[in-house]
Formats: C-alpha cells, structure tokens, sequence
C-alpha cells in the first residue's frame, strides 16, 4: 500500500501571520486525497481531490480568490497528468469555473475513451470561453466570476493597480524603451505566486501530479501560465522499461520561468538518478537557475514538489511482505514555499512552511528538503 | 553565410491535383525568407516572413483559409522561438487575425525587452479574446473571421459536419459510450492537418523555428493544439557549450499526438548526435511511433522538419575561408507531406511532395529523407 499525498500552497511569500491559514489548507488537501486513496481511489482522482480543497481556499491563488487580472477579471489555469496511462488535460484562462482542476480532469477522462464522432480527436487543451462552454455542457457547474473574488484578492487588485499607475506616472516611456529595467528586489507582489499543486501515489503505485493557478497579479487578459503548459506546471510517469521509478512533479513560481524552463519535466526525468536529494539540487541549480533559457533573467523564481517511488526495498524471505520507499521532497528560489505531505500509514498530515536560508536572494539561491516513508505492504 | 530556409505545408494527404499549389507556396516561402536574409534579417524575422507566406495562401491550414471549428468560426495558434535569445512567444485559439505568426512574433520581442511597469513578467503565450485584442493595442490589424474563410475551407466546415451528423446519428450513444471505437482508416478527414512552419539558419549561423495552423477540422472552440505548445510545435537552439549544433524544428500532425510526445523538442535534443539522419529515425520511432505516450492510438500522425548546421568543415589554412554544413531533412508518418528548401547560393527554391513509400500504413510507417548544404564564409 503506497497511498501518500504531498501537496503545496504557492512558492512566494508566506508572511507569519497567515502561516497557520496556509498549513491549515495543506493540511486539509492532504487529508482529502489519503482518504480517497484508502477508499481505492486512483491517483489521478485523489489528486484531483486535493486540488479542489486547495482552489476552494480563498488564501490560495487559485480557483476562489484567485489573483484579479488588468481587466478585473479572474482567469485561471490548471492541469493533471496520469503516470499510469500518460494522459494529461489542461484549461487555460478559464473564467466562471469554480475549480478548474475538475475540467482538467474532465478533458484527461474525456480523451481517455478515445475518438469522438467522425474520427475526431478529443482535445487535450482548452482556453478562454471555449472551455468555459465545454465545462458547462459536460456537467461542471458554472460560478459567477464576482462570488470568486474575495475580500483579499480585490483588495490586492486595488493595491497593484494604484503601483501600475504609479509607476506608469513615473515612468511613463517605459513600455516604449527598448530596452527595459529589471525590477529592483521586491518590487513584484509575492502575493501573486500562490499558485496550488499535488503529486500522489495509490496503491497500485501510480503516481499523478496536478496544478491550479489564478496566474500572475495583473497578468494580461488571455495570459496563460505554466499550470496548463504541458512539461511545465505538473508531470507523472510510472515506473517503465529503463526508467526504475515512478515520479510525479508539481510547479509554482513565475509562469514564464517555468514553461521556458519546462521545469516539472526536467525535474521527472532528474528523478531517474539514484540520489534523488543531489538529483533535484541539480535540476534546480543547472536547469533552473543557471539556465541557458533565462540567461536574461535577474531573478529565477519558482519552486517544485517531487514523489517518487519504487519498490526497491528488499521484501523479507519468510513473509509475503513487500517493501516500497517514497520519497517527498520540495525546493523553491522564492523566500518561502508552504508543503503537507500525508502517507496512509499517517494520522494527521505534517506541514511546513519551508524559507530560504538567512541572508540568501530570492532567485539566485534555492532551498531544497525532503523525506523519505518507508511503506510495507501485503502482497497477494 | 549560412542563410538557408526549410519550409512545409502540411503533413496529411496532397493530393497530386493540388500539388502544384503547394509546392507553390512553399517555393515563395522560402523566397521570402531568404531575401530576408540576404538583406541582413535575423533567422527570426525571416522564419515570420516564410510563416506570413504560407498562412496568406488559402491553400494551407493557416491564416487565410483554416480549418473551420464546430462553431462555424476560425481560431488559429501559432508560435515562433529564437535559437539565439531562447525565447518564445505564442498564440492559441485567435480570432480575427490574418497571420497569427505576427503575434506570436511581437510577443517574443516584447518580452526580450525585459519587465513591464510595476515589475510585471511580460506573457510569452496568449489565447482567445484576450490574445486579439493585446495585437491590436499593438499594432496588428484585425481582419474579419469571414474574410478568413475561403470556399474551399468553408465547403470543406459543409461537408465534415454531414460527416458528423451521419455518424450520431448512425450511433447516437457514441459520445456517452465508455469506450469509444477506434476510427477506420480514412475515416478523419485527411484535409484538417496542412498545418505550416519553417526553419531557418541566418548569416551569423542563428537559428529560428515557427509553426501556425488553423488546427484539426471540427475542434471544439477554445481548443490549442501543438503549434502554440511549447517544444511541440517548433523548437530551435543555438550550438552551446555540450550542444555542437544548433537546431531548428518544426512540426504538423494531429496536435495532441505532437503535443504528449513534445516531438519538436525531442527531435531537436536527438540532432546533436553525429548522424543526424539516423537520429531523426530513430526519434521518429521511438519518440512518436512507438511512444509509451502514445500506446493507446492506433495511428500515431505527424511530420517534422529539421535543420541543423555546425561549423565542422575544415578551414582551409592559408585562406580565410570557413565551411559550415547545413543539414536539411524532413519526415512523416501521414501519407505525404510537401516540403521546400532553399539556400543564398539557389537561385530558386526546391520543393517536393514526400509520400510514404507504396503499401505501408500510415500512422504506422514513416518516411524520412533530407539534404546537405555545404557553405563557405569568409571569416572576418
């Protein structure tokens, strides 16, 4: 029995006194997707589960309370994947959908049953008001996009568009300068990096990984970030052929740095080497902030969270009980990043609110932590 | 002087009727591209004029004259990437564009202008509404959707929703069915895959990759497929550091094919082995093929472009006078796919329709062939 859960609210900024909101809501998303694992749920729907407790939080950047873009609209995206059979769904930019990470499924589950009429291929990703209408004609209920704001989220609005129009007043050519200034330190809104995301192992040891993001704050009216970018906001592959473990990843950060990084990918494929620590250490240093891809960048911001199994633990000769190893672990180059990881074996799930060392930069230096769970189970 | 094109229209059936009009638009695309450079363009302007070539023709499945959704309306994606900056910009589910390219192109240079006011990352990929209405706050005129129509797409919306309406109505329980059937060879309508790109390999030896499409006949509105995913649709690298070639690549099929097995960038990482011909078989097979991604499709319908240069060829010790090799080579599973490529030393571009050879299946066999040019330059 693998059935573990590791989950994380946003890398960004986790001021102290919204901590205990943030641990609270991990804590919640984790407990969500054990309890569909003990009840034989498959990874990709416990993953879901997850999700959907994460996005109903209004603390979160995504789904309720997502970040309000320039237009004062709520855009989201969001995606999963399915280690087991490879299949992945993705909405970007979907407005009046109260958890995205359900049409996402939808879309994985839909393409699941194969061609649709005529030889038509179902689609994989859908953006904008198409979604919208898919998600509404396959039974999602619809949220008007006003009761998705909350008190938090309009007033972060209000406070980053009166930094736009005051930078804009002091700096009114700098759209048109060629080229423009990199941002002093702090100068974004942490706020904006919230983004939620998953990685799960059932009990037949197929991993899933899935990500929902409100987007950046202010973000462009049809922006759509690494959550719904294949490769870059969640991947999961079980175990096959030359690859001996089973690997899920899931993204947060700056959309851009992490779509032109594909960096849940790099991090799954990372994953493959025996040393996970030193693995994903690597794939944060070399593929992440030193990439070639973001040379121009002043600032690499972003983090992840990796599951990875096997069964490589020695099953004992006299019994019929065999041993799994899972390994949990998470890294960021944001100045926090708030994790819960849960395995069945669990009575509560254990959070943390992970920061980067004292006196390191945001962006240049990455913290990087994990665990490992130990899980034996019964083979028939 | 490197300065060579490698275009396509599509990779799906050409009839030989239609030949001519496709190896036509492909030989002006290469034209454009290499007047482009000869007057001084980087690859990635050069590679946009190809794409505004080949999306203008009412022939391809682009721009003018693309496949028309299940709404009666036009939504185009389009991407392009800088093997020089490594950045990226793309467009998914546009409206009312006539060269989405375009775009996808002014995305890219903004970004490469660095942060806009108030620190905000500025978007590498937009769709729908949102993405229409960011070109023409900047500068990109709008054209009406039915100007985009012509009478071959619009006969051809006709005839696949009879198609479609004779298959519900044949098996009215097939969308509700848990397992769909496969389709029949021939049952999609071959047509729906002309999707375009180019690659292209400027003075200075940089290289640029682009892609536009009108996408599959009858997609649900709203849906993106691989020509605005990132590393599905195009790739290109400069050599660097442990890559001693830069690659370009560019990609058509059925888009959620190209999109699960990441084709663009698969086949770009497998260039920089030795034998390049070798290499794009091989990736071709197992990375498309037989891809673990993709084990549950029945046909497995794609096509690729490449174009990869070094400067490997000796210098001549007692001139100044440098050579550098540039590799074309193209290659398919549908049944043909037309290609054109052209060099500063052509007075004219080549063009050719690739079939795969008689009695194989398509989406099960593959085709593949290609071309070296050999440049010299004289080194300052």
């Amino acid at each position: 029995m693998y059935n573990c859960a590791h989950v994380f609210s946003g890398a960004g900024y986790h001021s102290e006194s919204k901590a205990k909101e943030y641990k609270h809501v991990c804590k919640r998303a984790c407990q969500q997707a054990v309890d569909q694992l003990k009840a034989g749920a498959l990874a990709v729907e416990a993953v879901a589960a997850a999700l959907v407790e994460l996005e109903d939080s209004p603390f979160t950047n995504a789904g309720m309370g997502s970040n309000i873009n320039l237009s004062g609209e709520i855009e989201c995206d969001a995606s999963l994947m399915d280690g087991k059979s490879l299949h992945y769904g993705a909405v970007g930019a979907i407005s009046g959908i109260k958890n995205p990470v359900l049409v996402a499924n939808r879309l994985l589950s839909e393409a699941q049953k194969g061609k649709l009429s005529a030889g038509r291929i179902p689609p994989c990703f859908l953006v904008g008001r198409g979604a919208h209408d898919w998600a509404i004609s396959h039974g999602v209920p619809p949220c008007p996009s006003e009761k998705m704001a909350t008190k938090f989220s309009l007033s972060a609005y209000k406070r980053n568009k009166r930094k736009m129009e005051l930078a804009e007043k002091m700096d009114p050519g700098h759209n048109q300068t060629k080229r423009r200034r990199q941002s002093s330190r702090n100068e974004n809104c942490s706020e904006c990096l919230d983004t939620v995301g998953a990685v799960v192992v059932d009990m037949q040891g197929n991993v899933a990984a899935a990500v929902s993001s409100g987007g950046l704050a202010m973000k462009h009216p049809g922006r759509v970030g690494q959550a719904a970018h294949y490769g870059c906001g969640c991947w999961a592959e079980n175990a096959r052929n030359m690859n001996p473990y089973s690997t899920a990843v899931s993204t947060s950060g700056c959309g851009e740095h992490l779509i032109r990084t594909m960096l849940a990918r790099e991090c799954s494929t990372a994953m493959q080497s025996e040393d996970a620590h030193q693995a994903l250490l690597e794939a944060m240093q070399n593929k992440f902030i030193s990439s070639p891809f973001l040379a121009s960048e002043d600032r690499v911001l972003g983090g992840v969270i990796v599951l990875r199994c096997c069964r490589c633990v020695e099953p004992q000769p006299s019994t019929n009980v065999q041993g799994s190893l899972v390994e949990f672990l998470w890294s960021h180059t944001t100045e926090s990043m708030c994790v819960g990881y849960m395995s069945a074996q669990d009575s509560k799930a254990k959070t943390h609110i992970s920061r980067l060392p004292p006196g390191t930069v945001p962006g240049q230096s990455l913290a990087i932590e994990g665990g490992v769970c130990r899980l034996m189970n019964t083979v028939d």
